[in-house]
């Protein structure tokens, strides 16, 4: 047990910026009150999370959206607020050049332009110290016939390789899949086998993310995450879950049985290292943000103790004697043990509140930036 | 054959006024050039539509996104630009008060404003002279435990029973149903079962309209169509298509054999009359708006003509056999069949264009918007 | 604590004959030692699940597979292995004459075999004493054009009239429906509106069955469940858990958390009743056959538990509020609970053995059917 | 036009022996009149497809359910009919050691079995003179934890390893992913990603197959065909189609359009030769075998067809402008071509009827098979 809150005590989750700022459906963008209207104030909500959790100790930033005049004073900032910068995420969809592509856009005049936001977020990532880029691209088509998906495949080789030769050598980018939305038809990196056949093209430092909302339905994400440490290839996740499509709810809150098996994986194929970055990516459209967060890092946690309650001995001889029920059962042993208590010994050791929901809630964070935050725009996406 | 292009000559296809305007998804809204800045801009669209077609009369209208002053002046302007003003559709999604539902949300002044907007909406029906009011209620929950779902359907049931007994005599209410999106975990009006059980204990001015992508993976939408007919409660179609979720791609371009498929049940169920209404609702995020809404047009005469062509003779006689890849083959004929000259051959003799899009494009419409619309704000989704 | 270990006490998990024999896939049917080769040794085998659990009385019967010369010596088998007889299950599908299907064949005679078959069933109701028939069609089509859909749906209509008929007064047929497989284009019951349409017209004694396998992927088979239930034609249940198709795993095997949100479902709707059948139905291809019974009983137990955990009035109250997060944690607090120690007191105060799993791996039964059941044909799909 | 003639001419698709058997669903195999009782027999069946069509000169094999004591004889035995050997299957599912996997079974013994059948298939490859073996496992589990998915993957890789170095220089093997099916819940194969992976590794005689029945719901096939021919990769085709699951329909029968969208990348992506194979593999479980295997090829055919007519040149130049309507109307154009009168002249000047349906119909030889064919045990799945 003391070795499980050990592990626990090591873990480190990554939120992101724009969970803190408004965000929303198409159908409708919700308001809430007390959103930050700046990176800065973004920072401070997420360092809340940190305080109460003990476990997210670093912010993704998001490029434009996080845009500042110095990078270097918002790392100081972060710092100052007990909470370090985590990866650089690269935007190339949210700017009208982009309606048929960034990257891999026909026009090389707007592929050009994209490119340079791509290296430019890596000049960000050496001011900021930011070892890790994100590369998401909302690229694809919408009808057959729109543009040539080869051709497309070729332009984001293109570019993939040219931000890889800018990375320094302790920098790394994670490359992002995702089945559909906002693209239609085709979306340029789909799946996991696109993204992993570019990066085991460019080499070591290029690296797959594993978005758990991001497949087809049906999909096993556990396998995903299996092959890729195998192959060594994991880079990180984005964290959230979904019922539907890429719904970006709380991660563990559609299926904590799923969330469960993917740590299970990650711990039993070695990934549960500063090597892969556990990031989430969600967006509370309709719950308050901090709580929305706190509560989505303590989802993960759960789901980990758990993954490290798995007798493995008792499981490994289960399979190794092709008792089915009997190996199922040593691992639903470890999901159906309640590790709420052991969660809140380690926060009490931790020197944290036992129940970071409530304690937030007591605080009074959100009294103070529902009054202070008046005036001025609200962060969302695209802000 | 001529009876063929005499049942072409009367489709009735409707086109809805947001389809005209800017729209997107939620990562981005990409603005076009000529885009109404208002209803009246709209209608005139719409009837460009219509003129290049010849099977568009009529115009959906969204409320509030169409409120005007004075409706009777707007459908007088439809009148005069060749067109009527269709179906109503109410919307209670856009407003912050909407966040945990409209009809069905937990507290009730939400719920008394919702329903009074709906209410509204049946006196704009008395004003413009339209006889069909389409209700979608993107109220739902994303969370498990959120809200109570039979509480929901009670709220529902309520709100759905007081504008019902708001009807005219010679007015009916479209009850449509989506599988998800905006809401993630429980939506309100999920399946057509629910909106026809609904609508049966209503009473025949309670109709469901399929709206083609709405619908889970795999899901047989003629089955639907065909069922619904049986029953009498088809009311209407919202036309698009979708290779993933609720794409509304241009209707045909997804799966062109499926909206054939649909088609032929609406013949074959009798449904081809003004009972049915035949609507667009579709997003041009990527592609000119106009020259969308006419291919999508064009596409669904394609889809009706091949329908049309099937020799329900030959087809009953080798069902009757069991003959299984004679009766498939019978239908295979008429959609492997290319309509577009029968299709050209009808529009000359409505004294149309034979092809419209070319027509169209000649016309010097788009350039004419282009130029005059300057200034003002762009209509698009919520405007 | 008491009144939920009271509710558990009174439940009652019905288990399927079917599930002691022989099953598999279209790929391969692996066989097992010590199963079954008669009805006979069908319930002595299920008779040991009730042994163990406590809350499995009842066996389903699968007719012809199950098809003996005298059902009331059956029935008193039955009693004297302190089990009793469940739903009758009907079977229109395993006949050479059933290719294009049963009771919606477009062949008028094979109509008539299947509605002799339906009705004998109801006979074997007579005698037997039960009061449930289960019918489950895989009438439907493979190709678009083999048949006609409405017609299909008249045929089914009059054979469901028929059988209505023929039921006496304490009897009901509960109406499955199934997204596909095995027709692959049209399947004539495919979801639960279909299902739902017919039995309104028929009558109370007509009610719905939900198969947790049976639906499109995405769907929200708990919102179904409280749909039904508010309109008094949920008629009960067949469990299996899947993570694709209609892979009829054990129940709980591959969504635990859905399971759970469906007996809550239940409970809040008032389902939780002798009017409602839990059943099971699966496929044990894989894990032994009675073990993995044992282990399905459990897991609704389980998940039942919890469902009685869930503290109403505190949801209520976050409900109400509108407290997004509140209301999911309260459901969630519920989730989280290890309900294994509680029903462990609940085996011990029932008289049996707190871990039955393991009680029926020591009691020797198995040892002695695999020696026993030597020679003679196993039981199995179509046996 | 004649190019488009000569390259339809040089069409080959591979008709597989297993389609001339009967086959079925889990819950029933229908018996059909005249079907093959030895792979002799199979041959036959498949020479009349040939003879009809002109361009289904091979036929797959799949050991052991065409296992003969004289290869060589088989191979003469088709030639004589006009016919040769094509790909070679192998079958490590249907044997009761394989249920709990093949060659990733926890059991050394049963993955030695499993290998050495698949060496044996490389023995009949050489003495069938047939180049390609096509591997595809049912390998996987039904439960979470069940095996452990990594050690399964270094199982599989040691066996591909291991049937590669036998090769021989002029052969090769084609590897084959499903998402699902019989393994409900790991595959050890799942997707496209995990056979290129494997692949890659291995180096350039191990290839990938797409079967068009073996994705997710929502994948982009046309996608990864494109992809796959990017990087070398894509060895082959098993065509069918399906609604659902994998439901073995015959290809182009359900999504005509997606068929025409993959022939079309095949194309543009110069896989249009000799070093793919385009294979059918596909149950006829209602419709009559060898006019459904007719009927298949002839939908290739058109797809290839359509395909073949797109105007290359004002694609590209659509796409370069970006012109979203212009581009996929292009594409539309040419599939809504009837191609028919095309392959009628095609097969005119080949010599054929240019109906094959009804040709084969008026031949007389179902009327003979099913006379000739009586007594002995009809081969199907397993046999």
């Amino acid at each position: 047990m003391s070795d499980i809150k050990a592990a626990l005590r090591r873990q480190h989750i990554e939120t992101p910026s724009w969970a803190y700022a408004n965000s929303g459906t198409r159908f409708k963008v919700f308001a809430q009150e007390g959103v930050p209207r700046d990176p800065y104030e973004k920072l401070a909500d997420a360092a809340q999370v940190h305080a109460f959790t003990g476990v997210a100790p670093t912010v993704a930033l998001h490029i434009p959206w996080d845009k500042v005049d110095d990078y270097a004073d918002l790392a100081r900032h972060a710092t100052d607020l007990g909470v370090r910068i985590g990866a650089i995420n690269s935007n190339v969809f949210q700017d009208d050049d982009y309606r048929l592509g960034s990257v891999t856009n026909p026009d090389p005049a707007v592929r050009r332009k994209a490119l340079d936001h791509l290296l430019e977020c890596v000049d960000i990532m050496d001011q900021t110290g930011s070892d890790t880029l994100k590369l998401w691209f909302s690229d694809g088509t919408n009808y057959p016939g729109q543009d040539d998906i080869r051709s497309r495949q070729d332009r984001l080789a293109e570019a993939l390789s040219a931000v890889y030769d800018r990375l320094g050598d302790d920098q790394r980018f994670l490359l992002e899949y995702k089945l559909f939305e906002p693209a239609f038809y085709v979306t340029d990196v789909p799946d996991w086998g696109t993204a992993y056949a570019h990066c085991v093209r460019l080499g070591p430092k290029a690296q797959v993310v594993v978005d758990t909302g991001h497949h087809a339905p049906g999909t096993n994400i556990e396998f995903i995450v299996a092959f890729l440490l195998r192959e060594g290839k994991l880079g990180g996740f984005d964290f959230n879950s979904r019922f539907y499509a890429d719904d970006d709810l709380m991660v563990g809150a559609a299926d904590p049985f799923q969330l469960f098996r993917i740590m299970y994986e990650v711990i039993r194929g070695g990934g549960y290292t500063s090597d892969v970055a556990f990031m989430l990516d969600q967006c509370h459209n309709l719950e308050p943000k901090i709580p929305g967060q706190i509560r989505s890092v303590m989802n993960v946690q759960e789901a980990t103790a758990k993954a490290l309650l798995v007798d493995a001995d008792a499981l490994a001889a289960a399979q190794a004697e092709g008792d089915v029920l009997g190996a199922n059962a040593v691992l639903m042993d470890a999901y159906n043990t309640d590790v709420r208590p052991i969660l809140a010994v380690l926060r009490e050791e931790m020197g944290l509140d036992p129940d970071p929901m409530k304690a937030y809630a007591r605080s009074g964070y959100f009294e103070k930036i529902r009054t202070e935050r008046v005036g001025g725009t609200q962060a969302g996406w695209g802000a």
